[in-house]
C-alpha cells in the first residue's frame, strides 16, 4: 500500500470538488506508474479513514475513475488499475522510466573486467559443463532438512540472534576439529574464521594485505576470479608458469631476489585451472622461500577433500611457516551451492582484522546454514558424504577419461587427475576452442566458468567438470563436443 | 584421516626394523601435534594396505607405542592417542604452535578501526540492548520451516545449482513487485539486486563509486559501519550535522559549491542513529542539489517497512533523480538475523558492475534462504508479519517512552519515533554514558552496537532497541540504567 495520506492532498479552498481532486491525483499516480496496471486501490473505507473524508466522497472519486476506464471495479476484489490504458501507457511509462532508475544514471562509477564468461539462460535438455561443482543429488535431502529443522528451532536461532557477531559459532569449533583430523593442523578454534565461501575468504585476506601498486605473485594460468580481486585492489600481478610439477619455484626465487613482493597466491593441490598437484621438492623449496623472504601467502586449497586414491599431501600450511600462510578452504565444494560456506585459517591477530573487514562486507553469516553445516560435521554426515562422493566422482572421472581418449584423442591433450572434480582439457592449436564452444552451445552444451579461450594468449583449454554430471550426460557432452570440432 | 602413505616412510636399507621405523614416525606425528590426544589411529588392516606391509608388522608397531604409553588400545574402538602424555605435551605443543599459525604471523597487514564496540560473551539472565533488531520470536517458526522445506526440495536446489550466477532469482522478482507496491518505484526485475544484507549493498555500491581521496558527504552522526567502509576505501568524510528535520541541506549546498564531491550517503527515513525523519522541504532541496550537481547518492532506507502511524514519505529514490540514487534496503530488519538479505535498486548499467563485484566477494547467495524469503513475500506472509510486528513494536515503543519519561526524565532527552525499532536516548552532559554503560554491564545490562559514547566528540547517547525486548525486559533494562547513573 502506498502512503496515500501524503500522496493525495486535498485543497479545501479549491474550486474543484474534493471527489474530483482525488480522482485527478489517482490519475497522476497511474500515469507516473506508481500505481501499475492491475494494482489494487485502497478500499473506500480505509482511504476515507486515511484522508479523514466521508466514504461517499471516495466512492464518487472511484466512480469517475471507472467511468473514464482508469480503474475497474471487480466483484469480491475491489478497485484495481485497469489492465489496458492504451492511450497513456507507452508515453507515461517511458517518461517515468527516465525519472527513476535510468536516465544518465549513477555518475562516473568504475567498470570492472568481467569475472565470469558471458551469461546464458538455461533451457531444459541443455547440459552445463561447470568448472568443478559437486553433485548435490548425492547429498541425501532428508539428512539436510533434518539439520535445517534443528537449526530452525526457535530457541536455537533466538539464541543465535542474541549472540554478538564475533561470538564463536558451533561451526567454527566443528571445523577446527575436522581440519585438525584431515589437514594435520595444530590450531585452536580462534584460528578458524568462517566465511560465505572460499571466495569471500580470498577477498577479505587480499584486501587486508594488498595496497595499490603492490606486486603479487600468481600462477599462470590462475583462478581468474582471484586475479580479478587482486587487480581490483590495485595489485600488479606477476605471473609464474605452471608445469606438471606445479608453479616453477626457481622462477619465483628469481622474482623474489629482484622484486619487493607483497603477497603470493598459490594452489598447490589440484591447481586451478590445470588440476596439477605441486611436487614435494617444489613444496619444500616454496616453504623455504616463504620463510626466507617473509612474504604473505594465500594457500587456496579448495578441493583437498576429494581424493580418489588415498594419498594427498598435507597442505603447505601444516608445515613450518611461522603464520605467514593464510589457509583457505571451501565447504561449498563439499556440500554444494546451497551452502555458501568457506573458511580461513590464520593467526588470531590476522583474523581479528578479518573479522572487522567481514563486518563491513556483511556483518555476519546465515545462522541457520552455519548451524546445519556444523551438525553435518559433528554427526559424521559430512565425512560419510565425502567418502560416498569420492567413489562416484572417481568412477565419473574414469568414465570421462576413457571417453575423451576414445573420442577426442587426436584433437586434445589431458592428464587424468588423482582427485577433484574436473579434467583440464587442452585442444591442439589447429582447433579454436572459442569456435568449438560457440558451435557446441547451439547444440545445447553450455560452458559455465570453465573456458580459457579468450585473453591475449588464449590457452585453448577448458575445465571439464565431471563431478556434477551422470555418465549419460557425460557421453552426450563428449558427443556434442566431437561434432562441434569441424 | 591423515595421508599416512606419505607421512610414514619406510627405509628398506635401514638397520632399524620396519615396525620400529613405523612406531618412531608415529611418535613424531604425536609430538608435532598432528595426532592430538584422543585421535584415532588407522586400523592395522587399512594401514597395512596403505603401506603395502604385512598386518603383523603394523600390530608390532602399535604394541611398541602402547607399551610406551603413546597410544591406548580401546576395546571395540581401536588404537587412539593417549589422553595424557605429561612429559611431551607442553613442550611439543608450544614448539609446534610457533611452527603453524602463530610465530611472527602474516607480515605487515592493515589494521582497521574497530567497527563494533568491544565484544562480550552473553551469560544467562543478561539483557542486551541492540541498536534496533526485530524480535524474531514474532516470526512463526512453522511458517518459516514450511518455506525452508519447500526450498530444500531436491529438485528446487538442483535446478538452482544449474542456474548460472547471474540468472534471476525468484527473490529478485518478488522483491521487485513488493517494492513497486510499497515504495512506488517504477522498476523492472533488472533494477533489483539481491545482497547478503543492506551492509553488503553499501559495501558494493561504495567500492564501485569511491576512489582513494574522494570526498564523501555523510551525516553527523552517521551509521558508523558505513563510515568505516567509506574510509577503508580511501574516502575523505565530510560530515553534515543532523537536526530535528534531518541533514542540513543548506550546509550540503555550501559544501557542494566549494568542493568536488564524489558521493553522498543519506538516511532520510528514521536516520541512523538519531531516528530523525527528513522533512519534505529538505527532501525537495536535497533532490534539487543531487540533480544540479550530478553526484552519486546512496539512500539507505533500512526500516521503511516499520511505521506505527501509517504515513511514511516515499523514498527519495521514488522521485525524479535520473538514476543517480542507489536505493538500499534490508530484509534482515524484517525477518531477523537468520535471513541475511538486503537489496540494491539502481540502473541496469550500475547493477551489472555490482554483479561482477559481488562475484569477487562471494560469487552468489544462499539458494535456500533466498527461495524461502521469496516464498514468504509471494504468499503474503511477509506483509502479515510486518503488520503484526508493527502493532507490537508500537506498543513496546510506547511502553519504553513512558518508562523513560517516568524514570529518567531529569537525566536524558529523547524523541518518541514514529516507527522503527529504536529510541535515540541522549544523556545530559553531567552524566558520562561511558561510565553508565560500564556500571550497567556489571548488573547484566549489555549494549550491542548501540552506544555513541567514544570518539573525539562523544554524543553521550545510545540507540535503545526496543523491538527485540518484551516489556518485562524493557522494565528491567530501564531499572538497571537508572541504578547505574550514580
Amino acid at each position: 500500500m502506498l502512503p496515500y495520506k501524503n500522496l493525495i492532498i486535498i485543497k479545501d479552498k479549491s474550486q474543484i470538488p474534493v471527489y474530483k481532486q482525488i480522482a485527478v491525483q489517482f490519475i497522476g499516480l497511474i500515469q507516473e506508474g506508481k500505481l501499475p496496471p492491475g494494482a489494487l486501490l485502497p478500499s473506500t473505507r480505509s482511504l476515507a479513514f486515511d484522508l479523514q473524508l466521508h466514504r461517499k466522497t471516495i466512492t464518487a472519486a472511484y466512480e469517475v475513475l471507472v467511468s473514464e476506464d482508469w480503474i475497474d471495479n471487480l466483484p469480491r476484489k475491489g478497485y484495481i488499475v485497469s489492465k489496458d490504458l492504451p492511450l497513456v501507457r507507452p508515453k507515461t511509462f517511458r517518461q517515468n522510466r527516465s525519472n527513476s532508475f535510468s536516465g544518465k544514471g549513477v555518475p562516473n562509477f568504475q567498470k570492472l573486467n568481467p569475472v565470469l564468461p558471458h551469461h546464458f539462460k538455461e533451457n531444459k535438455g541443455q547440459i552445463i559443463i561447470d568448472d568443478g561443482f559437486p553433485d548435490i543429488s548425492l547429498l541425501q535431502a532428508g539428512v539436510i532438512s533434518k539439520q535445517f529443522q534443528k537449526s530452525l528451532d526457535y530457541f536455537t536461532y533466538r539464541a543465535s540472534l542474541r549472540k554478538p557477531v564475533t561470538e564463536h559459532y558451533n561451526l567454527q569449533t566443528s571445523l577446527c576439529n575436522y581440519l585438525k583430523q584431515t589437514r594435520g593442523f595444530d590450531i585452536e578454534t580462534e584460528n578458524v574464521f568462517v566465511t560465505r565461501g572460499a571466495q569471500m575468504a580470498i577477498y577479505i585476506a587480499a584486501s587486508l594485505i594488498i595496497r595499490p601498486g603492490d606486486k603479487v605473485i600468481v600462477s599462470d594460468p590462475s583462478y581468474f576470479i582471484a586475479n580479478a580481486v587482486f587487480e581490483k585492489l590495485g595489485a600488479q600481478l606477476i605471473p609464474v608458469p605452471v608445469d606438471e610439477e606445479g608453479m616453477c619455484t626457481d622462477m619465483i626465487e628469481e622474482i623474489l631476489k629482484k622484486n619487493d613482493i607483497r603477497m603470493m597466491y598459490v594452489i598447490p593441490h589440484h591447481h586451478h585451472p590445470t588440476t596439477v598437484t605441486m611436487s614435494v621438492e617444489r613444496r619444500k623449496h616454496l616453504l623455504h622461500l616463504i620463510n626466507q623472504y617473509d612474504i604473505a601467502v594465500i594457500e587456496d586449497d579448495y578441493d583437498y577433500d576429494f581424493q580418489f586414491k588415498y594419498d594427498p599431501y598435507l597442505p603447505l600450511a601444516s608445515d613450518d611457516h611461522g603464520g605467514k600462510i593464510i589457509y583457505i578452504g571451501s565447504l561449498t565444494k563439499v556440500l554444494g551451492t546451497p551452502f555458501r560456506l568457506g573458511y580461513m585459517i590464520s593467526t588470531t591477530e590476522f583474523l581479528e582484522e578479518a573479522n572487522k573487514m567481514r563486518r563491513m562486507i556483511d556483518i555476519r553469516g546465515d545462522v541457520i546454514i552455519e548451524e546445519a553445516a556444523a551438525n553435518l560435521i559433528n554427526n559424521g554426515d559430512l565425512t560419510r558424504h565425502i567418502q560416498r562422493s569420492n567413489k562416484i566422482y572417481a568412477q565419473r572421472c574414469d568414465f570421462l577419461s576413457k571417453l575423451l581418449f576414445k573420442e577426442l584423442n587426436d584433437s586434445i591433450t589431458f592428464t587424468k587427475p588423482s582427485g577433484g572434480m574436473a579434467i583440464w582439457v587442452k585442444f591442439n592449436p589447429e582447433y579454436s576452442l572459442e569456435k568449438i564452444v560457440n558451435k557446441a552451445e547451439k547444440s545445447g552444451l553450455l560452458f559455465y566458468g570453465s573456458v580459457y579461450a579468450k585473453g591475449e594468449k588464449p590457452l585453448n583449454a577448458f575445465r571439464f567438470g565431471f563431478a556434477s554430471l551422470p555418465e549419460d550426460e557425460l557421453s552426450t557432452a563428449v558427443e556434442i563436443l566431437k561434432n562441434s570440432i569441424n
